[in-house]
């Protein structure tokens, strides 16, 4: 802007502030969560004020040849200009105080005279600190890559978004894991199997051609937190995703993910080979059936030269794979593996299976397969596991399998999807436990074996690490179906990078970035972050019980199911309540589950007195006058679980409430709207399950304590088509 | 504002300024289509100055009182403050010049007094005048009612939008057609049939408790266009739909949508008193059915108090219908009619039938069908016929239907959705299209017996009169699909309100509205609109052929396929292509569709040299070497027709590159990005056809025209998974 304006008429200012006004109001009406993390409203005015003297130019040397540094280049123009309200000039070198220095050693000579500890960054870490150079000061952000640029360049933005000082910075951060990705379950009709945000985001059918904005969007929110990969389709996979049409549209989204650092994976069909392949047999075996892979590989790096790799659910509920030609999960990933290796991508194959012909008990299986094959896995193999050893349950305890197989490389797989948790509807942050998973010991090597050493690579000395979160995200405007929904995305992410992150450090920030950094918003909102998640548990499956959601859909209590056709499909199987008692044995006297942990977690699991209340009834079956440690008996004690659940439900709603000066009302209409469901289906959970129980249990409910609302017939005959996501 | 600032200092105004530049950009940016025809973007600076003097004061009598002028309120402040950056004072009387009142003769006595010609107006239209009223110049809209309020207020807006004079206004409208609908073809999953912008924008499931603000723009939008009516679920319909939890949904949509005039209608499954009912019988004779009905009726109107009525498939592609039990389309109707009619409801029963079992000319079947019922419907049943005797071809005849039943009230159904004409990619303005159906003379009555005077209840003295057009509606982001497919949904609505207005005069507002008024802009792009239709026709179907696409999904061309089970749904029962000749014979030695016609159009069309080249081919079988007005033979001339079609869309594409440097970035290239789909799609149709029919001809082709780029297996072996909208 030219600076030689003189003082214009009293009109003309009158005009210009009356249209900033009204687009500033036109803007902050649009608080519809189109831009998650990447909100760069304007800060408080001391804020900015503060950051300005700061953020005066930015130089980014190579900025012309590289996607990545114009990404960089934008964004921080963006964001900068957005949130303290006067973008930076974008200038070729350092011309004064205040600039902002964007810089591998390889592209800029000050960086390399600065002698910094780069190696200790890896290839996507990065630094940031504040520097003096050709005697101006300012901030450098530095890496070894561009990646780690990028990084670094999200993260100065995070420090404006969460008012942090930039006087005397010295970040040097670089990721834990390797591979931190996010699965989608979406399929090619753009159905997304358990998504609850509309449907899904890639749109097939347009693309190569339509190259919607969204896509960008997309590639910008996840580098902002870290995420490096994602598999675009879902692990119950169509061969249709590696004929050539689908691999051309494939290959334009990768395209616009690429400066991003978020490279491509696809979910594989094992049977691809026959379905799209015209061959007889899928069989690891068969050199047909390797060499289709490998020129399906060739095929697919021809058009993708950075594709990661496949994801594989086979021989899990009713996808083919390996076993169906007599050979081993091993033998099967190692198949892919090879067609893979010589272009650098990897095979993760899934953990996730139970079997149709298999009487043990469910929570075995998956280490029952796979641990005897420790060591039999290619090197590009990484074999990725639920959180827990059945299902993406409210609670569950850490999968036995983590530990189990030194040899192996292990990655997480955290749903961040609500299907177990109340859809997109319910609030509940999932911080807390992707927290209480990550930190769990497993003892494999000694105290201090914790899951997050295992997936990091630590304890065993793995080089492949990996971390994968299920997708909450779809079409809707504000891309997980609620506000709150967007923080789960956020932890994963972030948690990815640094599983040593605390869940409420992390809330806090989404908070400070989502809606403002005002003390009484912040502390009233994480309240309601940090219980949400228990207070799920609490009104579902409390003190330790699972998969107690009605048949298939999962919405909504069905502990009464018990008459579908595999064993493990039934809540029943589950919860064993009768007359006497309630919970799974898994000690040595019952399906000895415990055994597949170390010492001395089994022991821990397969003591009453010392598993701990939550997750007391999955390892044991207890009579309903077990005394518990509030001196209540089990049966009282599950009915005031439940009623705690649905109390915690309305004070969230209360402390929502109390919120609503603080929100803006698009935003505080919206969880509102949401809490009411919530507290609704919560009573419904309670009511239904506290009938059903007490049908079994033939107690009386304790003194004070609500009744139903209904009789248990009337949540029986509930029905509800339609459900989304299934 | 306070009007004694003083000249404040420079830095003050530089910051404004900028800022004032920054968030307009940032607003520029987001063209992504949303606002549709709410676009309150800034006019140009003279258009501006000139219009604020003559918009100061907004006085809108008894606006406390009523949601409807709470929202004409709403829409204006936003309007008028978007479109000219002030908005107007709201007032509560007159108090200066440049006042605009809105007001009912009922509302104020100031309109009372100005003894104004109301009569005319009816329930829904409008005056706008320049008035003087109490010593002060200024605007007035009024009405009989509330709805003609709004429809003058949007009026308002959009003569502001498309830079018309206020000056000495004197405008009055009111609407031709009484129901003015949009059809939804939205499935309880949320797909969508023949919809190609994405899921359903019912969001079923978290209905009735989260309202998504887009439930108001969509009512805003349709209000906007005068469209006063919605059938929200498919005319395929899920009997779900009537249960008590969906239609709790439904209220909850008609409370949002009833401020807007907009009431709700839902297509109804004949079968529903079994399905949901419990009852053995859908049988109109049965009383139990009739008692059924009755109560399903008072249901809905006790959570509907306003609820419109039922929209009916039956008997019709396997839909359930009266003829299941031997009765007729009018007993059907009637039975709904009489549960309807106590709360003022309508049957809206589609005339779209045509029979498995049924050798005669589909084209014949439902006049077969409908006509000799004429004088047996209720009175509040209306008889709704698609716009041509097949099934929304490019182009068609008008139905024989239009003025054949002078005792039944018909209704025109358009489709808006292009499930022939390219889906969402192609650009075809339908403006040309609808206006081509409505002016074409049935004679029924003489000449000026037009489909219009059928359909707006003139020609017979039909009291019920209705429209609807089957949405393009989607949750993508621009709700269509395309930028230019929004200007279908506008046009639709603006000839339901007025079929005599010109195609051409309803793209240069929509242009003038979503662009700017650039002429050049103007020019070229309306240049694109009106050839849009014609070209599609002719790389499609030429000459008068039809359904001439694949199977099933109607995605590209399938000329050649001729065996599926139930003759008109082959390709070739249109075409009737062999080595002599093409086309199909509905004259008297024909099929004798053209009776169905009234003298003199049944002698046009029996005509070959009168029946006009456009639909050459759709009454007649003609030789290859049949000598067209061009000089060139048939043969020639469809190999000529398909020829233009493809250069017409790239013509298209050259003048849509022109306008580059008039179009903000993301319309422009989105719209350039379709284009090149729609080029290379005309290109495969051109050449798939081409290749068919020489191989059905056997004829060379004519010098200098381009062979097919492949062969006809090639074109044959397409297939095509996942197509949308099936």
């Amino acid at each position: 802007m030219s600076s030689d304006v003189s003082c214009l008429s009293r009109n003309l200012l009158l005009v210009a502030t009356f249209l900033y006004s009204a687009l500033l109001a036109a803007t902050v009406n649009a608080e519809d969560g189109y831009d998650l993390w990447l909100r760069y409203q304007p800060l408080e005015v001391e804020a900015r004020d503060n950051y300005r003297p700061q953020l005066r130019q930015l130089v980014i040397p190579g900025r012309e040849d590289s996607r990545t540094l114009q990404a960089i280049g934008d964004e921080l123009l963006r964001g900068v200009g957005g949130l303290i309200g006067r973008a930076p000039e974008m200038a070729s070198r350092i011309r004064g105080d205040g600039f902002v220095l964007v810089a591998t050693p390889g592209s800029s000579a000050d960086v390399r005279a600065a002698q910094l500890p780069m190696d200790a960054l890896g290839e996507e870490g990065y630094l940031i600190r504040a520097i003096s150079l050709r005697g101006h000061t300012g901030t450098l952000v530095t890496a070894n890559s561009e990646r780690g640029l990028l990084y670094g360049s999200f993260h100065l933005l995070r420090l404006l978004q969460t008012r942090d000082a930039l006087v005397g910075l010295d970040i040097s951060s670089s990721p834990r894991i390797g591979l931190r990705l996010l699965n989608h379950w979406d399929n090619l009709d753009r159905s997304v199997e358990r998504g609850y945000a509309g449907q899904s985001i890639w749109d097939w059918w347009n693309l190569p051609d339509v190259l919607d904005p969204r896509y960008t969007d997309y590639a910008r929110a996840n580098a902002a937190i870290g995420i490096n990969g994602t598999v675009l389709n879902n692990v119950n996979a169509s061969a249709d995703s590696l004929t050539p049409r689908y691999l051309d549209k494939a290959a334009a989204l990768a395209e616009v993910f690429r400066p991003y650092g978020i490279r491509m994976y696809l979910s594989a069909r094992f049977s691809a080979p026959v379905e799209i392949g015209g061959l007889e047999t899928a069989d690891p075996q068969s050199p047909a059936v390797q060499r289709w892979w490998q020129h399906k590989a060739d095929e697919i790096y021809q058009r993708i030269p950075d594709f990661g790799g496949f994801l594989v659910k086979a021989n899990s509920e009713g996808q083919p794979g390996p076993q169906d030609y007599g050979r081993s999960h091993a033998e099967g990933a190692n198949l892919l593996a090879r067609a893979l290796a010589p272009h650098g991508g990897v095979v993760m194959w899934r953990a996730f299976v139970y079997q149709q012909d298999n009487p043990e008990d469910r929570a075995k299986q998956a280490y029952s397969d796979f641990v005897p094959l420790d060591g039999q896995f290619d090197d590009n193999v990484i074999v990725q596991v639920k959180n827990g050893p059945i299902d993406f349950q409210p609670r569950e305890p850490f999968h036995p399998m983590f530990g189990a197989m030194p040899k192996t490389p292990l990655m997480m797989e955290f749903q961040i999807t609500k299907e177990y948790l109340g859809f997109a509807s319910h609030l509940a942050y999932l911080g807390p436990m992707y927290e209480e998973v990550l930190r769990a010991d497993t003892f494999a090597e000694g105290p201090g074996s914790t899951v997050t050493k295992v997936i990091d690579g630590s304890l065993h000395g793995q080089r492949l690490t990996g971390i994968a979160g299920v997708a909450n995200i779809g079409r809707d405007r504000d891309w997980s179906g609620s506000t709150f929904n967007q923080a789960n995305w956020y932890v994963f992410g972030r948690m990815a990078w640094n599983p040593d992150l605390a869940a409420a450090t992390v809330a806090r920030d989404w908070l400070k970035i989502t809606f403002s950094d005002n003390p009484e918003l912040l502390a009233g909102a994480l309240d309601i972050m940090l219980a949400s998640r228990q207070a799920v548990v609490d009104y579902m499956t409390p003190l330790g019980l699972a998969h107690l959601m009605a048949t298939g859909h999962h919405y909504g209590p069905g502990p009464w199911v018990s008459d579908l056709a595999r064993p493990e499909w039934n809540p029943a199987y589950y919860h064993r309540a009768d007359r006497n008692g309630i919970g799974f044995d898994r000690t040595a006297e019952g399906s000895n589950a415990v055994a597949q942990y170390a010492t001395p977690v089994v022991e821990k699991f397969a003591s009453r007195s010392r598993v701990g209340e939550d997750l007391l009834l999955w390892f044991h079956h207890l009579p309903w006058d077990h005394r518990m440690n509030s001196g209540r008996d089990l049966w009282e004690e599950l009915v005031y679980r439940y009623d705690r659940g649905l109390a915690e439900v309305q004070e969230m709603r209360t402390q929502w409430q109390a919120l609503a000066p603080l929100v803006d009302r698009e935003r505080f209409d919206k969880t509102a709207r949401l809490l009411a469901v919530q507290e609704r289906e919560a009573k419904w959970w309670r009511d239904a399950s506290i009938a059903y129980f007490q049908s079994v249990s033939a107690r009386p409910l304790p003194d004070g304590v609500a009744p139903p609302a209904r009789d248990l017939a009337y949540y029986r005959a509930l029905e509800f088509p339609w459900t989304p996501g299934h």
